[in-house]
């Protein structure tokens, strides 16, 4: 059995999994963020102990534990380069957890792990090369090579929102110009719609919002894109070829088994499916190959929990050949 | 000692190399493009025995034979799925090679095979995660992932050419709009350098090609950024900006050790390559990482004979650990 954590910036989730990625117990607790490294981490300890116990399982008996984590994760060393949003700079996350908890434990960034997780117990399952790619309000995403995570040299690879789609395009958060994450992003989508609320104020967009633009959304965009107001429709046109644009380079560098869409706007389900697999369907450079599957992800918040597990578990397994 | 067989639309060559991919005995001859295939593939069996008798080698003591193909090859099965400039279609290569030679025979790509070439033996040796941009008619790639080509499930991937850089951009060759090959190639420069020689009569550009347009190459306009003719140093500047932003996603995607610059544009040399570092270095994601090491690639038209042969060398390891 392995213990998969989530650690994200609003709460920290926990799950006892088996083998094959089903969580048997789970718990969360608030982040806390803010608070100094040591605290949250000792936190995080104490409820991988709890959801243990809660299970009726002896922390021996937990084969590793793995975190997933915002930011730029060092896979080898365990250490948090970067979290932002965590306010965490050069934290040695692995080592303290598993100096607490008495387990070998193992970490990676979020977005890589619940790949893993997609590939391992979820749309992808059995995959050998695979993208998840997670539209929210960035556009985040991790690579399956060969059935392993891939993420570059040191772990700074696998940025698939920052794909640059539109040279000299809109700004990026991440100081450069027309990343897909500027087209394809629950952002975007509400950039788009508080545009259309303020030069269509009788369209459905600016109506439903009240003409208060603070309350689009997302969802209420692609709503309004459903119920055919034409604003919308041509907004939510625009997004599916973007993203579909951004798919089709995605597919002609890796051409994998499958593509999963995960995130906030994978919420849309078939509305968004269909029209974005006709979109890349029309746009292969090679439609003579079997095409990529194009599916929903399907674990949700249980992604990082799951990934954790299975990072735990692929690390154990390696480290078990190598002893071999 | 490996066979490397590097078959183009003009010609074939032909390359016997030992374990480190030095060549040690070469040969070529033109492809009479449009002949049966059965007539090239028996010229290029034929060239394999004239290769190995040259050095003094009996074909007995030939490891395997390799084969660098264009277009879409099925590495599994050896066959040429589609080569569009050679009017190749489902053409059974190395089956009939190995019947005709008697040696295990392997064929790929041959900008995947570049790539290998490039790692194995020239300007990126020892590096486990790389990446080769040919830029010349087109642009071509081959992704190196632990130290192995990758190029997606059926071979359809590493077409880093058609990473989507202008969303709506330039018409592309392969349907799409605003692929990277449409910024990044030769054939970009030449057909910028056409414009500004219409509306520039008395620039440079104009004046170095009498006037005559079909005179303007990718050379002769980087030729006339050097000395400093304003509307070339436009052309070439904002040519390595579209260069830099696509190198730019290709890190953010995999942050690769090693990014190679082979095929025609980057005999521009230092000229090139020291514009493009300072733009990459100035529009990395994670600067606090050490910077992917940019070079120029070595070995020019030996990388197809070099890489087939490296190909075949790493096919009959693989062979022989699964027998063993």
């Amino acid at each position: 059995m392995y213990l998969g954590v989530d650690l994200g910036g609003t709460k920290i989730a926990a799950g006892l999994c088996d083998d094959e990625g089903r969580i048997l117990r789970k718990g969360s607790i608030p982040t806390g963020v803010g608070r100094p490294a040591e605290e949250i981490m000792a936190d995080m300890a104490a409820l991988c102990r709890t959801v243990a116990e809660g299970a009726g399982v002896a922390m021996g008996d937990v084969a590793a534990v793995g975190v997933a984590a915002p930011g730029l994760i060092d896979p080898q060393t365990g250490e948090v380069v970067i979290a932002s949003n965590l306010y965490w700079y050069h934290v040695q996350l692995t080592e303290y957890l598993s100096q607490d908890l008495g387990r070998p434990v193992f970490a990676d960034n979020d977005a890589n792990v619940a790949a893993l997780a997609e590939v391992e117990a979820g749309s992808m399952m059995g995959a050998k090369d695979a993208i998840l790619l997670t539209l929210g309000t960035g556009v985040g995403g991790g690579i399956i090579i060969d059935g392993r995570i891939y993420a570059g040299k040191h772990n700074g690879g696998a940025e698939l929102g920052h794909n640059i789609l539109v040279l000299g395009g809109e700004q990026c958060t991440c100081g450069n110009r027309g990343c897909l994450e500027q087209y394809a992003s629950a952002t975007a989508l509400i950039r788009e719609g508080c545009k259309a609320a303020a030069t269509h104020p009788n369209g459905l967009i600016s109506r439903q919002a009240q003409g208060n633009l603070g309350k689009i959304t997302a969802k209420s965009v692609i709503d309004c894109s459903r119920e055919g107001d034409p604003e919308a429709v041509r907004i939510f046109d625009e997004y599916i070829y973007a993203l579909a644009m951004g798919i089709i380079s995605l597919i002609n560098i890796f051409e994998p088994e499958y593509i999963a869409i995960g995130g906030g706007i994978s919420e849309a389900g078939g509305y968004l499916l269909d029209k974005l697999r006709q979109c890349v369907n029309d746009h292969l450079f090679y439609p003579e190959l079997p095409h990529p599957y194009i599916v929903l992800a399907e674990l949700g918040n249980d992604a990082g929990i799951i990934g954790a597990a299975m990072v735990a578990k692929a690390k154990i397994g390696q480290l078990g050949m190598l002893t071999q």
